[in-house]
């Protein structure tokens, strides 16, 4: 079937559709934009196999992930990736898109997870690299190509990926800190004192919680603070968890890295506190007219370029706010206005761009490049490696078939 | 310097010289074989930087593997790969290889840890990819095609990669189990009772013990077994450890899963455990002539090879013996004579490999295919991808002046 249908097609992704945050993809890797054939792989969602021990799943590519996540915890895993769109989202499109989210900070990226891989190749070649084997250096890593390509060197059928086993105790602190330097010494804190436990660090500033309340009725558990920090941890003994996690907690508070903060262990509570950090992106949209950036910067100047584009943009913007995974140096930037404005994107961009560049930063932390961000790869990318992604897309894909009009700059 | 040097040149590689367990390259990848020209990197030993809050180090490719640890611990983190030849392999060789090693089970491939590189392209080029960034979905992650290369398709010459926090406590357990079945019940039970803390779990049969007591001396902290597990914990608070480690032990013993064990907590005791493990690959090279294999097999047939390859060469060979890291599915299978002898290299090859295709394994779990192992390839990579392999090469070193004869098998 695949290999009849693979005229100019667009890859599910996992940005294609989501309803939880009401986002029609960040960088529209996945929109048909001039004369594309859509290839859904909706019906190949089946399991082919997991492994009991090991927690290796092999599947089709057009699993939803949420639907794997609940046939992996029945069996006493988790999978190695959540994230906000895991309703609707492929386990197909996350491969294709080297999707982070929520459990990066622990698990790794999907580089590290992902064991093997089944593509079909531009001329209709099914490439099996699908072997459930933790280790095996029998030549080139040949389906790290397809991390994160975004459909455009081949298509995706079937996924083996390693899954952790599901952790016996949850747990989720949310924060208050009086500034972004105790943001900062909270998370070197808690990375030493919860060490392997840690899986989230997420942040948000003052004006986020200002939008979840306004637009969505959320209200803060915690006193008013310039910033907010939620902090999940995920540990085998719901004992020794509680201990560490107090013992943190104690330490933070004495030396005044938070002022105030409030504890989660029932799952009602836990999704309650991740709310307010998940539906942040869904409180921009009612917002208004919203400009998103997803950036990779050093830890410790993540929030530098929030407050540098706060006074650029003056009341030009009604909110320029600042959230994302901390714990991943990985920023998303949001600005808000009543309506499109070209004066406010020409301050917006290339600044920004030449901002992150400046801090060898990357102008796409995990969205990919899709159609709206394929001519800002430079910002992030040296020619030399710009060529080689040409060549390896003519090698591949050498009719243009897959995914046309994404991810590579057009040829000069 | 480095653009001057590319005649026809082999990559230092990890394997090339180990002095702690007398191996001269299982694979041959690193030796030269006909008209090579050696490249060192030996006086590339400098780390470029460190970031104390992330726990990433950006290093020149010869820093050797040992110093580097040590910079690290100074700072309290560690490397997140460790191996018996840390104190000679350089970083870039660990790379190329796609080292695998002792930590492979807590901190994964080097595919996941390995941030960025910088690599000198065959034309000379120099592609910068040396970004200090968790997250980077700036188009193809072209790193990922030189990690496990073996130098085949361009010449590491700096590394960027997360290293872990430095635990504070570690713990070794050394057990004695009646069976394989129980190393299995074991290691199921200790990925349930450990969780987070685990950080290796390697086996060793009856045989292993008895060569390394005959040879280097060293004696069984534990009654005769059929099998040996070591287990190693890493966490941050030494009391929840050794709490979860004291259930642990408590519960295999109850159940007759393991017959007699023994724990160590001090760095001295937790050497002399390692070392029962790690020093069987020198009373091996003792033994005679070592027919050598580095299988990835699904954990459950693990040790069957080894029984059947036993029954197989009956009084041919003089010990047949497994061990390996078992939490990663690899199994180290060494067949001892004593001389080498083409009758019995005749009942080990092909066999060895078909088994192991036939479950679906690979041929080459770590330590790559080099110049002896690129004709068995096939076993465990279909056509298809073998020729994208070629074509790879073809594109990054249309000359083949990279460690030529290696890795791919000589074209039709």
């Amino acid at each position: 079937m695949l290999q009849n249908c693979l005229g100019r097609y667009c890859h599910e992704r996992n940005l294609a559709v989501n309803p939880q945050g009401g986002n029609t993809g960040m960088v529209g890797g996945s929109v048909p934009v001039f004369d594309e054939i859509i290839l859904s792989t909706a019906l190949m969602n089946q399991v082919i196999s997991f492994h009991g021990v090991s927690g290796i799943l092999v599947c089709q590519a057009g699993c939803i992930l949420e639907e794997l996540s609940r046939y992996v915890e029945e069996r006493d895993f988790i999978m190695p990736l959540d994230l906000g769109a895991k309703g609707s989202c492929h386990i197909g499109g996350n491969v294709a898109t080297n999707a982070g989210g929520l459990r990066f900070l622990r698990y790794g990226s999907l580089h590290g997870t992902v064991l093997g891989l089944e593509v079909v190749l531009a001329d209709g070649t099914v490439l099996n690299c699908l072997t459930s084997l933790r280790k095996d250096n029998t030549g080139y890593d040949l389906k790290q190509l397809f991390i994160g390509s975004e459909g455009t060197l081949g298509v995706i059928t079937a996924v083996s990926i390693l899954c952790p086993p599901k952790p016996r105790a949850v747990n989720v602190a949310f924060l208050g800190c009086p500034g972004f330097a105790e943001v900062l010494q909270t998370f070197s804190t808690c990375k030493g004192m919860l060490g392997e436990i840690l899986s989230a660090f997420e942040f948000m500033d003052a004006e986020c919680m200002q939008l979840v309340g306004h637009h969505l009725g959320l209200i803060s558990p915690v006193q008013e603070s310039p910033f907010y920090v939620l902090i999940e941890t995920s540990g085998s003994r719901a004992g020794h968890d509680a201990e560490k996690l107090s013992s943190f907690l104690e330490h933070v508070l004495d030396f005044g890295l938070v002022t105030d903060g409030t504890l989660a262990t029932d799952q009602r509570r836990v999704k309650m506190l991740w709310a307010l950090r998940e539906r942040i992106t869904e409180a921009l949209s009612r917002d208004g007219c919203v400009y998103k950036y997803d950036i990779s910067l050093p830890v410790e100047r993540l929030y530098d370029l929030v407050s540098d584009l706060r006074a650029r943009l003056g009341p030009q913007a009604k909110h320029v706010v600042g959230y994302g995974h901390l714990g991943d140096g990985n920023l998303h930037l949001n600005v808000t206005a009543e309506a499109f404005s070209a004066s406010l994107l020409g301050a917006l961009e290339p600044y920004v761009y030449e901002w992150t560049a400046g801090q060898q930063g990357s102008v796409s932390a995990e969205h990919g490049l899709g159609f709206k961000k394929k001519d800002v790869l430079s910002y992030s990318k040296p020619p030399a490696a710009l060529q080689l992604m040409q060549q390896l897309k003519a090698l591949l894909d050498p009719k243009g078939i897959l995914n046309p009009y994404k991810t590579l700059p057009a040829r000069a």
